[in-house]
C-alpha cells in the first residue's frame, strides 16, 4: 500500500496520514474496561443499560466484538489487551489486573465470566483471572469447550475430543 | 487406479479384486453393536475387560475409532451406521434402535453417553435417544459442546460461541 500511494496518489497518501494521526492521537483506552475509547469511559462502561453484576473478561477488543455480536449478553467487560505471557513481558501489571481487583473487590460484581481463549496462556490466565475473582467473593464461570456446533467427532483433534467426552452432560 | 491396473498390471489387479471380495464377504456386522466384524460378535464386544455398564452411541465406526485413540474410555459401544435421516430413507429402524431400546431394558447399563455429531441430524438423533435411555431408565449423558481447545473466540462461529457463552461453567 505504502508504494502505491508513494508512486500514484501522493496527495491521497498525505491525507490518510493525517487521519491516521488523528485516530491514534484521539483514541485512548476506556477508563474502566481498558478497550479502546475516544473518551475517557467507552459507550459501553458508560451505558445505564448494562447489568453492572455481571463482568466478562476477555483478551481482546475483537474477541468482545466477537461475543457482542454472537450472544445476547448485556452485562459488562473488562479487556486485558493481551494475557499472561512472561516471554512476552505481559504480567498481571500489563493487564491492568489490580484495576480489575479494585473492581471486583467493590461488592457489585457477582458473576466473572472468564472469556479467555482456550489455548495454554489463555487458560494460565483463566486461573489466574479465578484466583482474583474468589479472593474478591465472586464467582468465576468459564466458556464450555468441546466439539464446535456443525462439526464431526472424526475431524475434531484428539485433546478436544478427550475434553468434550471427560466433561459430558447429563441431558435433560 | 482402475485404469492404471487394467493398463498396466492386470495380474496385480486381478489378485486386489480377489482379496476385496473375499473381504467383503467376511465382514458383516457384530450383533451387538453393530459395528464391521468379521466374528458375529466383535472384539471390543466379546472383552471381559471393557465396563458393561456404560454404552457410547456413535454414528460410525470412524467415531468409535476416534473416541478409542482419543480418551481412555472403558466401556461399551453401539454403531448406528448412520443417523435419523428421514429424507435418506434412514429411520429407528434402519439404525438398530430396537436392539438398542432391547438392550438398555436389561438393566445393565446405567449410563448412555449420546456421541453423535453436533450437527442437526446428530442433534435430532440425540434427542431420540435420550428419550429411549429415559424409558428404559438409563442416564443419557451427552458430549460437550463449544469452543475447541486451542482454538480463538474470534474464530468460532457464532452459533458455537453463543452456545459456549451460554453454557458456561463454575470454575471450581
Ligand atoms: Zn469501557
Ligand atoms: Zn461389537
Amino acid at each position: 500500500m505504502a508504494f502505491h500511494l508513494l508512486e500514484r496518489e501522493r496527495e491521497r497518501g498525505l491525507k490518510l496520514a493525517a487521519v491516521l494521526e488523528q485516530a491514534i492521537q484521539r483514541i485512548g483506552h476506556c477508563s474502566q474496561c481498558r478497550n479502546f475509547s475516544e473518551e475517557s469511559l467507552c459507550s459501553l462502561c458508560a451505558s445505564s443499560s448494562r447489568d453492572r453484576q455481571v463482568l466478562c473478561v476477555v483478551e481482546s477488543p475483537t474477541d468482545l466484538a466477537a461475543i457482542e455480536q454472537a450472544t445476547g449478553y448485556r452485562g459488562q467487560y473488562f479487556v486485558l489487551m493481551g494475557r499472561l505471557s512472561p516471554l512476552d513481558g505481559l504480567g498481571p501489571e500489563e493487564l491492568g489486573l489490580a484495576q480489575l481487583t479494585e473492581r471486583l473487590g467493590v461488592g457489585e460484581i457477582e458473576e466473572l465470566i472468564i472469556a479467555t481463549n482456550p489455548t495454554v496462556e489463555g487458560e494460565a490466565t483463566a486461573h489466574y483471572l479465578a484466583q482474583l475473582a474468589r479472593a474478591g467473593g465472586v464467582r468465576p464461570t468459564r466458556l464450555a469447550h468441546g466439539v464446535p456446533l456443525g462439526g464431526e467427532l472424526e475431524y475434531v483433534d484428539r485433546g478436544t475430543l478427550a475434553h468434550a467426552f471427560g466433561s459430558r452432560q447429563l441431558l435433560d
